[in-house]
């Protein structure tokens, strides 16, 4: 029906924000999304592109030529010009530039400079300077001269003649101020000032922390480069909060809700290999004690009740520790307090638990040596489960080994092989000696 | 060392900015935080307290009577001051609105009237109001006969006589505009506007959609009410995110990375417990093959293999579908795909996957009969658990109950007794018949 098909292209090319756009792309299947792309003009390209996510991007990205980049991203603030050009390789990246004019591409390439997860990789280069020594009357008079302002303009930037920064001049502050006295007089010179490396899970801290809506980014010498604005904040909030999420499950946080087939089948079968041989060495665990097994079948039974009590006892405080870890509440001087206060907790609830589950288990068989040693070996499990969850993050970091990604598997084979060692190795002992 | 003493008081209260000693204190193990929160000054803790996770505000506004909590909140903005009344039960909330002046009692009530997850409870009713049909130069005299503007405004809200809603004056645009020309020729009146009983979730999707820095709040009949900050909002995109990662392991998302012993203990009690009841029903389905496994003692070293494949394979769908839901992608236009993508991600890892663990089994214990019973068995539980882990989210979600923290408990119990179930019950018709 071609009537219905042109009403879509016209609610997408004229009715919709660019945003709503992207999130109709991203809520859509495959085949769907790419004829839903196509209806989109090619100038409105980029200012849907720039709301997709990374694994989105990738692939609209990949099918457009220079020219047609440029057409797209024309209009485009110049951070997410660089954000869009950095998905691509290297030799695309040189033909695009080469194709700017000159001020444009001098922009982006400062952008380009810096690594995408730094500050220098997140800020805008289109900021308002001004000098200390003008007065407010004049400020207000030179913005004046404007078409517009930057969005998200909410200070401006004070800097010397030679570019160095010298301090913010909030426009609020701005406007109750007497228009005849001069910007240094009001100017904030106290204000926080982020280095072009900082790393961006950094800015994101002190953003949250000091409710900044914009903040300038400087080199080693202080020199002007940049701002950065709460807007590219929030989506590296939200992608390091989805990471945690994300990785321990072995998904990446720019994952596509509706890939196709293929590959999700590719990304998820590693993951599910790497858990594979966790389990293989739980089975060879099991495997020592395949005589114990034989004569006692009540333990096969219990045995995955051992486990998966670790598990999960081990996976809270890997859970707890790991989002402390990304709020910066962990440091080396707190953790012999965590990890006192893990075990502790582990005692308490092994001990607890133990108690029900020998109970359980007493009734079930009838058999009291087999209460007592499932009991003793949730207690030991428990307790071991709470250590590693609380240490196998710390040391993975140290190790500079992503802990949301290794964490979850490595504390599977701990809580698993100790689970079914304990219990297992208890049984053998008490029945067959 | 009371010289050291001093040094620490005196750094809180004059050196660090509150944010700075909040997150001293939530960094800080009980007994620590107990020595630093007494050296705050009285009329800094509010200060600090706003900027603390729930459970830590709790803790000390427990602690504080009425008087106590005017001294400290006085100065903070209405939606704080309703924030940490809002923890406090309803007597105490009722002294200490008696003991406000009548504007602060009236504007907290305004915000308190709001359920603390809506865009009511997130406002902040300092508000700057102007009339349409002034003059830009007017707003700007205006303006500047305030001491100060209130914290991110980045907007001029426009409103009739009877204080209905009519638009925004953007302040960059203002500041570009000329002076003689009145409020109406420059205002946007096709500004996002937020109703009052908007859900905060939807209020946080809004302002990241469009790169908002604040939004004005109005009631049914468009009467303005207040407006909702980008720094509150940030807030709630943490702790939105937060909420999936720590209800999926039992925690809360306001939980204290270093709660003490017992409080820690007893929350994870309930989890372990619940989680204690899965473990024994695949306990109960093992049992019903006690005689298969006596005759195979190979099926009880394998058949953990089977159910944590399962387990690993549903969790990673569960949490797509979970992060998807959350990013408003799914909806029920196209579930049906999802669920088909899902089945045939399914039959490819679990057959590849079947393929790789059949060997193995066969040369490990060199059975042919036992490789198949594997192949098959795990064949069975990833397709059972990739559909389980998409599907259990969107039943749960119709239900009202929260996918992410019912979700992996309910899956790990269809991966166990599937898992088991179709392992077992193989040996059991080729081993026993």
């Amino acid at each position: 029906d071609s009537g219905a098909f042109a009403q879509v292209r016209r609610m997408i090319n004229r009715g919709l924000p660019p945003q709503d756009v992207a999130h109709l792309l991203e809520s859509s299947p495959p085949k769907e999304r790419d004829l839903l792309w196509q209806m989109i003009d090619p100038e409105l390209q980029g200012d849907v592109l720039q709301y997709l996510s990374d694994d989105i991007q990738m692939i609209y990205l990949k099918r457009m030529n220079p020219e047609e980049f440029l057409t797209a991203t024309e209009g485009l603030e110049t951070d997410d010009i660089a954000d869009l050009l950095q998905q691509l390789p290297d030799t695309i990246i040189q033909e695009v530039l080469v194709s700017m004019d000159a001020q444009d591409r001098h922009r982006v390439e400062a952008v380009l400079s810096y690594p995408e997860d730094t500050a220098g990789g997140l800020m805008n280069t289109d900021t308002i300077t001004i000098r200390a020594d003008i007065t407010i009357d004049v400020v207000m008079r030179y913005l004046r001269r404007h078409q517009s302002l930057p969005e998200s303009t909410d200070s401006l930037l004070v800097v010397s003649r030679k570019d160095h920064f010298i301090g913010v001049l909030p426009i609020t502050r701005m406007l109750v101020s007497d228009p005849n006295i001069t910007v240094r007089e009001v100017m904030d010179t106290d204000c926080i000032v982020i280095k072009a490396d900082m790393p961006d899970s950094e800015v994101a801290n002190l953003f949250e922390k000091f409710d900044l809506i914009s903040a300038p980014v400087v080199d080693d010498d202080d020199t002007l480069l940049g701002r950065i604005t709460i807007d590219d904040v929030v989506d590296v909030i939200r992608e390091d909060a989805d990471h945690s999420l994300m990785s321990m499950a072995g998904l990446d946080e720019d994952e596509d809700t509706f890939s196709p087939v293929l590959l999700t089948a590719r990304r998820r079968a590693v993951w599910l290999g790497i858990n594979l041989l966790t389990a293989f060495l739980a089975s060879a665990v099991i495997g020592i004690f395949d005589e114990t097994i034989e004569k006692v079948v009540a333990l096969a039974v219990l045995m995955p009740i051992v486990a998966s009590m670790g598990g999960i006892a081990g996976s809270q405080t890997l859970t707890v520790v790991i989002r402390g870890m990304a709020l910066g509440h962990i440091s080396s001087s707190n953790t012999p307090w965590l990890l006192n206060r893990e075990l502790i907790v582990g005692v308490i609830n092994g001990t607890l638990w133990a108690v029900v589950v020998a109970g359980v288990a007493v009734l079930w068989f009838n058999d009291l040596t087999l209460g007592f040693i499932i009991g003793a070996a949730i207690v030991i499990n428990l307790i071991v489960a709470v250590l590693a969850g609380a240490a196998l993050p710390l040391i993975l970091k140290w190790m500079k080994i992503d802990p949301a990604l290794a964490g979850s598997v490595l504390l599977t084979t701990v809580t698993d092989v100790i689970g079914f060692m304990a219990f297992l190795g208890l049984a053998t002992v008490f029945y067959l000696s």
